[in-house]
Order: C-alpha cells, then sequence, then structure tokens
C-alpha cells in the first residue's frame, strides 16, 4: 500500500469517526478531522458532555458497525454559498466559519488548517466556487478528498485518546475534543505499532529520568530548566568529551564565552531583529547596559576571531565550545529533556577560506558518522540549498561553489542523503542529521551550516596571499545539538541500558558472603587502574560495591534495576580460582582477575 | 620598626604633603589624607590647578625642606565648635564639613572615612566635646594621631601619582586630586618595593593577556565580560580540572545547574532579601516568570539533594560544579579579570552528619595545600569564628563542636593559621586562605564555609540510624575560588611564565633547516603519545612545530615571546645522533628521543 492509499484510508476513518459521533450524539458538532502520523483525529464539540476512554468501546462499535455496512463514499459539488446554508441548517457553525474565511479567501484559511481538510475543489487556490463533499451512508462532510471507495475499505483501526483542544488552535476561541486514534492496513501493524508504543512508554525518558536518577526539575528553580543529578551529569560530560574529541582531533580547540552579552552584539549580528522576542531579556541594576541571555553561540565567537589581525596561514581557526544556551519558550512547551529553556549546544565554528570548505565538511561529516555508528542509530542526512528565490545573501558563484562541496563530502562520507532545493537558510546552505532509533522513530539531530553572512556583518578578514584582506566563511556545526534534547532520544534509544563506556555506574561488585571482602579489594584495585580509551579516551571506570548482607539475589535484582552494564559476582569459589563472575545483558561468564581489565576494556 | 611606627611615619608623611602643598599653592583646600598600604595620600582641591607628574619634583623638594627643618609635630585639643571656627577662618570647607559631621554624630562620619584620619579625642565616640590638631611648623591639621616626634623621623619616601577623586567617594560631590606617596624606613626597602613595582608593571595580568592572547574583551559584549581565546581556555580548563580531580579522590561528583532560576529560590534560600538588589534580574518575555541570573549555587544543589530521601548511610553527598555564576558590578569597577560580571566557581558542597565535618573539612584543606603547594604559593589560612554577639543562626554547640573541628583539621594539615572571633558569617563558621605570590603580595583564594542555615531553610534532612529524621549540614568550597579572579593571580605570580602541565602551548619544534623534516615526524610521534600525569592526569602535550624558513634566532625569540617552556631545537646533528636540544628556561641540553617522554613527564 502505497501512502497516498493510507492516507485515503485514514482520512475516510475520520469521516467514520464523526459518522460514529453524530449516530450516538446527534447534536455534535464538528470542527475538522485530518491525518496525522499514523492515524487520524477529529474535533468534535459535544458541549457539556465529555468524551472518555470508557466510551471508546461504544465509539468503536459504531464506527465497525459503519465499516461493516459498506456504504461507498460519495463525492459530489455545490456552490459555496449552497454549502453555507447546507452548514446553518445543520447547525455546524465551525464548518460555516470555515466557509464563509474559504469564500473570503482560500489562503487564509489554508495558513492555519491543513487545505486537505477543506472542501475546496481542485485549483481552485484563487477563486473559491464550488466546494466538495463526501458523504458514506447518511453522513456528510465538507472534504476534498481523496476517499477509499467504500467503508468497507479502512483497515485496521483503533481509538487511542481525547484530548482539549481549542478550535484553530487559539485560546480564545472554543475548547473542543480532540478524538485521536490510530489506523494500519493489517492487523499485525497494528499490533507492531502498539507494541513499539508500549516500549516507547517504558522507555520514556522522564520516567527512566526518575528511575534511573539522571536529572530532577524544581519548582523554585522552573520549568524546562533540569538540573543534572551525578549520574546524569556523567552521561552529559560522557557525551560532550566524545563529541569534542572526535572535532579536536581535527584541530577545534575549546574557547570559553560567557553566558550574556550586551544586545548591542544581536544588533550587529542581525539576531535582534528576527528573535528578539524569543530572547531572555537581562537587567542590570548597576548600570544602564541592555544584556540578552546568549541564545546561540556565533557572535559570540566572532568575536574571539575579531581580537586578532589573522593571515591565511592561520586558516582555518576552530572554535569549539560546549555551553548552555537560553531561549525563551512558553511554559506550555516544557516538559523532560525534550524541550528546555537551557540548551547545552555541543557547538563549533569554523572559520576558512572558499577553497576549505570541503575538508572542513569532510572532518565534520566523519565526526558525526563514528558519533552516531558507535551508539547505533542510523544516519540520513539532508542537504539544503538555495532556490531561484530572493533574500539569499552572498555571491551566487559563492553559493554554487559551496553546495558543490557540501555534496561531495556527503558523497565522500557513504552518507544515505536527499537533496532539497529552497531549505537553505538565508544565510547558507546546511547539512541536516536525521537519526534512526532502536524504535524506528526518526530525530533531528546534528547540523552544519555555511554562513556568508555573520563574517560579512562583524567585518571579518584575513590577508591573504597576495596581501589582498578577504572574508572567510563561516561553518556551525553541532554535533549532538542540545545536549539536553539529545539525551531525551538517547535514553529513550537504549531504554536506560547505556553502553559501557557512558554508563553512570559501569560495573557494580556483588559480594556472595563476607569471606570475600579481601578479594574484593584486589578486584577494585583492578578496576581503579583500568582506564577505558574506546570510544572516548581516558574514561576512568566507575565502579561500585555492593558486600551488604542481603541475598545475592537481591543485590542482583538492585543492579539490574539501576541497569549497570556489568555486575561482578564474587563468592568464595571465584576468590580460590581468582576469578569473577561477569554479568551483562548477553549472560553470565567465568573471567580470571588477571583478565579483566582486557575483558572490560574489548567490550 | 613596628607596625604602629611605620603607620605613624606615613601618617605624618600626608601632614607633611599638605604642608608643602600649602607653601607651593596657600589657597590648597584640603580633605584627608589617610595612610593606605605602603604609604599615604592627601586629597586636595586646588581650583582649576591640575597637580601633574611635572610638580612632583617640586613637591618633594618642599617637602624635604619642612623635614630637614626638624620641626616637632606638636598636638593640642579644643572644643568642637571652636575648631569649627578655625576651619571657616581658614577657608577649609571639606575640614568645616567634617567637623559639622562630627559633632552631629561621629559615627555618620565613621562610616565612610577612616575614623583615624579625624581630630576626634580619643574614647569621645558617642559625645563630641574637644577634637584634636596637630602641628608641625606653620602647618596645622585636624588629626587623631599618632604622629613621629619630629619631622626629621619619617623615614624615606617618593610621590607616585595622582588621580581624580570624589569627596567623600560620592559622584555628586566635588572631584579632588588624590596625591599618593610611599614611604618605608630605609632607602633599601623603597628600592625593593619601587622594583617590585616594575615587576608587576611588567607581570600585569592585562598586558600578558594580550601579549600571550589568553583573553579578550569586546565592546559589543561588553565590560567585565571576558571572552576566552583557545590559549587561554586551555588554562581555564587544566585550572578546573585539577580543581576537580583532587577533590573526585574524595569522593565529589559532578553535578550540573542551569544559569537562571525564578527568584523564588532565592526567596527560600534567604538571598533575595540580603543581595536582591546586586542581581542580575531576566525577564521572560513568553511567561511571567521572575528569574535571575545566579551569582551563587548552593541553593540549587539544595534541590539535587532534595530530589531523593537520603539515608545517614548515604551521607557524605559530595557535590561539584565549576559553572558561571554573574554579579552586576558597576562598570567603573570593571578592569581584567580581577573584577568580572562573569565569575566562573569551582564550586563544591558537602551535605554531612555532624560528626563527619571534621573529616570533609580535612580532605578540602588537603586539596587546598596541595594546589597552592603546586603552583608555588604559600598560604596562611584564618579561622574565623563567631563571637558573643546576637544574629548568629543554629544551636550554639554545634557551633562549638564545628569550630574545634575546623580546627583540627587546620592542625592536622600544618596550616598556617590564625583564629578571629566574629568574623564567621552569620551561618556558620568559615576558614579563608590567603596565598602569597612570588612578588610577596598577598591575596585571598580558597575559602571553606560551613553552612547551619541553608539545609534548615530548605528542609533538607536524611533519615538517621534511628529512624529519626535529620538536619544536614553543608560545606561550601571552591579552591581556586572565581577561575577569572585566580588567574589573574596565576598569570601574574608567574609572568606567563606557566608550569610545563599548566601551559596552552607546552612544547614547540623549532628546525634549523629542512634536511630534519622526517626527524620531526618521528618526534611529533612520540609527542604525541606523550600523556604528563602530574599533577593533572591525562594531560595529553599541547605541542606545535616551527619549521619556517626563518633563523633559528628569530625561531627562539618568538617561542621565548610565547613563553613556552619547552623548545626543542632540531638540527641535521641531532637527527644524526638521534637527540633533540631541549631548551627551557634553566638552560639547554640534549636529550635523547628515546628519552623525551621519560624527560617531559619529570619535568
Amino acid at each position: 500500500m502505497d501512502d497516498e492509499q493510507l492516507h485515503a484510508m485514514r482520512h475516510s476513518l475520520a469521516h467514520i469517526t464523526a459518522a460514529a459521533i453524530q449516530r450516538i450524539w446527534p447534536d455534535a458538532k464538528f470542527g475538522v478531522g485530518p491525518v496525522v502520523e499514523n492515524g487520524f483525529y477529529y474535533d468534535i464539540d459535544l458541549g457539556e458532555k465529555k468524551i472518555s476512554e470508557a466510551n471508546f468501546a461504544k465509539i468503536e462499535k459504531a464506527m465497525r458497525g459503519i465499516i461493516d455496512y459498506g456504504d461507498n463514499f460519495e463525492k459530489f459539488e455545490m456552490p459555496i454559498d449552497q454549502a453555507i446554508e447546507w452548514a446553518k441548517e445543520n447547525n455546524q457553525p465551525y464548518k460555516e466559519e470555515l466557509l464563509n474565511d474559504l469564500k473570503r479567501s482560500g489562503t487564509t484559511v489554508a495558513k492555519d488548517l491543513d487545505v486537505d481538510e477543506l472542501g475546496l475543489a481542485a485549483g481552485a487556490d484563487t477563486a473559491v466556487e464550488n466546494v466538495s463533499f463526501y458523504q458514506n451512508g447518511k453522513f456528510v462532510d465538507l472534504c476534498r478528498g481523496p476517499h477509499v471507495a467504500n467503508t468497507k475499505d479502512v483497515g485496521v483501526f483503533k481509538l487511542m485518546r481525547v484530548a482539549g483542544a481549542y478550535w484553530r488552535g487559539k485560546e480564545t476561541n472554543p475548547q473542543m475534543q480532540r478524538l485521536y486514534g490510530v489506523a494500519f492496513e493489517t492487523q499485525e501493524q497494528l499490533d507492531t505499532y502498539l507494541e513499539l508504543l508500549e516500549q516507547a512508554k517504558l522507555r520514556d525518558h522522564r520516567k527512566l529520568g526518575k528511575e534511573l536518577d539522571l536529572y530532577t526539575v524544581s519548582n523554585l528553580v522552573g520549568a524546562g530548566l533540569p538540573l543534572f543529578t551525578p549520574r546524569g551529569t556523567v552521561l552529559r560530560d560522557i557525551m560532550a568529551q566524545y563529541s569534542n574529541q572526535l572535532r579536536q582531533a581535527h584541530g577545534f580547540n575549546k574557547v570559553f564565552t560567557p553566558h550574556i552579552t550586551k544586545t548591542a552584539l544581536y544588533e550587529a549580528s542581525g539576531h535582534w531583529a528576527k528573535f528578539g522576542d524569543e530572547l531572555f531579556l537581562v537587567t542590570s541594576q548597576e548600570t544602564d547596559d541592555n544584556f540578552a541571555l546568549k541564545p546561540m553561540n556565533c557572535p559570540h565567537h566572532t568575536q574571539i576571531y575579531a581580537s586578532r589581525p589573522r593571515s591565511y596561514k592561520d586558516m582555518p581557526i576552530r572554535y569549539l565550545e560546549t555551553t548552555t544556551d537560553y531561549r525563551d519558550e512558553k511554559t506550555g512547551e516544557l516538559g523532560g529533556l525534550n524541550r528546555v529553556r537551557s540548551l547545552t549546544q555541543d557547538d563549533s565554528h569554523v572559520f576558512c577560506r572558499d577553497d576549505q570548505i570541503e575538508a572542513e565538511i569532510n572532518g565534520l561529516l566523519a565526526s558525526a558518522r563514528e558519533l552516531y555508528g558507535k551508539i547505533g542509530m542510523q544516519l540520513r542526512v539532508r542537504l539544503s540549498y538555495r532556490d531561484e528565490g530572493e533574500g539569499y545573501l552572498g555571491e551566487a558563484s559563492l553559493w554554487e561553489s559551496a553546495q558543490a562541496q557540501l555534496k561531495a563530502a556527503v558523497i565522500a562520507n557513504e552518507l544515505n542523503y536527499f537533496e532539497q532545493e529552497g531549505e537553505a537558510a538565508f544565510y547558507g546552505p546546511k547539512i541536516d542529521f536525521m537519526a534512526t532509533d532502536a524504535l524506528g522513530r526518526e530525530h533531528q539531530v546534528a547540523t552544519v551550516q555555511l554562513d556568508f553572512v555573520q563574517p560579512q556583518r562583524f567585518g571579518l578578514t584575513y590577508t591573504d596571499a597576495d596581501s589582498q584582506s578577504r572574508q572567510p566563511v563561516m561553518i556551525h556545526c553541532a554535533l549532538l545539538g542540545s545536549i539536553e534534547r539529545f539525551l531525551s532520544v538517547f535514553i529513550e534509544h537504549t531504554g536506560g541500558w547505556f553502553p559501557l563506556w557512558a554508563a553512570p555506574e559501569q560495573v557494580r561488585i556483588l559480594t556472595i558472603n563476607d569471606t570475600v571482602l579481601d578479594y574484593v579489594e584486589e578486584i577494585e584495585a583492578v578496576l581503579r587502574s583500568t582506564v577505558l580509551m574506546q570510544p572516548v579516551k581516558f574514561n576512568e571506570l566507575r565502579f561500585t560495591r555492593d558486600d551488604r548482607n542481603e541475598s545475592l539475589g537481591k543485590k542482583i535484582r538492585e543492579a539490574t534495576s539501576w541497569k549497570i552494564p556489568v555486575q561482578l559476582i564474587v563468592g568464595p569459589q571465584d576468590k580460590e580460582s581468582r576469578e569473577v563472575s561477569v554479568r551483562t545483558q548477553s549472560g553470565e561468564e567465568k573471567v580470571s582477575l588477571d583478565r579483566l581489565t582486557d575483558y572490560l576494556m574489548s567490550m
């Protein structure tokens, strides 16, 4: 089944949902009912009546009745004024409002609603005359289509949840009830999806974040400002260290810039005009200075570049800074680590000559490929180019050469890629990375962006071989992106079973009884001298000991609930034979103490 | 000569300065003339006339005349109203103002001026009746004394500089001229001091910061917000790493907290009431939340502690965070790294039981002792205790026990210490560290503070062995303090010749000619595999190569101007014998390539 058919199926199910609702509650007023990822929803106004999960069985039964009855989806058109009359007669004020908007201007409606949902006749984008309807059985809905031929052709579905939603997303509008369903061609696909959902629930990073003591949120500190515990901080640091190490191997040097700046910096960079109202503003009580919290680091790094004269021989100059940026977000949008106000970026900037772009991009792509490969996430990249439109800054020839260099680097790195014209930023082309997690979900992660504009705005130059002053190109890159968001993905991808090198607590020694305590000390001496070198260098082992007077079973259960990758079980026999029982997710085996360091280093 | 005599000498020189000024410019009006470190100043109002360094010879000549003449300093008293008349008659409006203030209330004056400077008769703190004067020759000055017996007894002096100073430090008051001099008992002491001053000028961290490319300041970012270049960032990171490593060895774990918080956190901690107007306030444009930039980290760390139930078995819990705090400062006070708005603290907090205080303090003192010992700075500590006064929070018995534990730890660490009652914070006793630099100047650096109050305010508890809920004690500690300020001291202490382990660029290879290039690659392979382990672990070598077609002399001069501790000079003969010429501050010697790693690791 192709995407178009699946879309028609899900869209038809939205109509069937509304038809079922109308059969149960004849006074129901309907908003829109579009297709979404894996399913569909319909916005419904039932006045005082609230739909709950307890009603789902009844609604689903009515839907199955409609499906089994096997009506065809019939399309017909009518003039828009007649359609408005239809809406009035049927007491559908939301449809009436949409039709009136549509009559005034097709595009106004398109701005806040998916135009597919409307009965806008094909091709009628500018002059709206006729609108189309679909009918199945007695149920009639304003709709552009397409639909499946017959209600029997809708595959399998399940109602999932109901949530409040303001009409057209505006808080001043009436609140409706949004009823969500999922739908697939086969029962097997639906089951797989529901299983995945179950998995995702278990792996929810907010749940695991609490269970594994990775971060906390304090009402006194505020929403979207997570505080990281020792365990969570190990994860942050080890990932940042990995990301930095990869780039340091390509000649990047760490720099440090404060978290506030005079707004003058953003006026110079042009960010003030564009993003001024998304900034946290900072007031000095001692001076008249106007400050803001930095939402990005590029303008700051230009000031370090600009602090000395630069020669073509110095280029590329590569700065790296893991630092926390601040973005003002509505409280309602904040939850877990996915969307936060404090985002720590593993940010880097290259200042280079035009002819150095490809080699620089190459190094960055190789770094991204290694990092995501190591954590077992498939990468796919989008090459975003300019189109023929206006508003792109920088010379066309530079764009052309830069885009070709980006593509060459992507191909050299054997990355799975696709190209999109018109997706570039106005200041340069870019590469976006999408990583697929263990549940098959795709996340936007790293990005590499060229920038022809900031070097110009800040008047950055270098002296070229011919003694001429030239403007460098800037390359922005974050491999992890926001470390908070990356961790939300990483936690769910691994389900909290982090690879040995990244685990906050890597090894726990579990004693069978107290006769082995002297031997445990020997084991600890070995662990203390064990330093992992891959993929992060100089990664000293993080281990603990559980020598409580408790049963081994209890100790194993606890260590397993903490998802500690290596449990070393030590009993009198192990002491005798100078071994340890190594328990990992893949089983248990005996390892001699002499070999323990090598064993751990090759895991 | 004891301190009191030296003080009298310098104070007498202040009078002699004023007498000389009056001799040259009879209309001079005088403010105050106190003793300061190494000398004295006098505030003078000469109307339009500006004193410049060109006048110093003339003033000094007049002063020498007065000294050689050998008048005695004669003390006399008069009733305060008569003194006010004296000031009027002699056209000394500033003295008149002081006397009027003094008449109203001795304490008002004491608040903004050193009371020694005033002719307040001894013991007359509450009811001012008589004031004292000193006269030498014709010059009479309102003064409490004491002075030397005769103008001949003032040792040697030198006028140093003149600077603008508002009367009584208030910007709305008239601006006076502050004429500074230094004075010592012997010419040798003065010469030593002047030599030290010359040294200090050469080592000024603002000068070296620029020359060695350690940090920069941008007008667009703002005053007091230094941006650290790659070289400066190496220094920051290596020092923070050292400081962290010392504490991690004592069981500290890193945590991470954002740089902003709702002001509610500081209302709960009590900081809002005390320091609310010294904070940078942060405005959210999306929500009504009131935020502030954090000026300290303790309240934040309490929230991590409070995120889970704690048992006596978990204690002590030790958090470590190197993070940037923000303090609002007047622009005029900002310069170099000494006083900044963005201060990065190597902050740590212990939450422990009462009986664990001594062991915890012991570990922290040992860390401070090792760190300052390693960089060659002598430490002296002040033990600050409570006195009998009111306002100390926490039980008296806890204070007593805690103070005894602090002292025991100081003694166990064989630290040079002194005790001061009444210097404790209201929330607990503390230890302040003073470190002496290579020029003999003492700087306040690390601090260790006990805190009985924040655990109470935040309701922190742990479950004790008897199942009772108890309140932990908090121990604040920063070893470096503000890293920015520490670096200003460290740069001047070393004069930019950082020890090998800390130097941004540790080794530079200087080639004599191109025939050695293949051999240089072998040397680089050796350097790449060299990892210093002391005092900072896993410290990979930072090296560069100068193989330009320039003379060796020029290469050495450049490497020396960058103060690179190890220069490896490589010529055809070195290649032949598989050696390198190692050039350090202590000389030059041949080292075989096989031994190079060991040589560097033992430096």
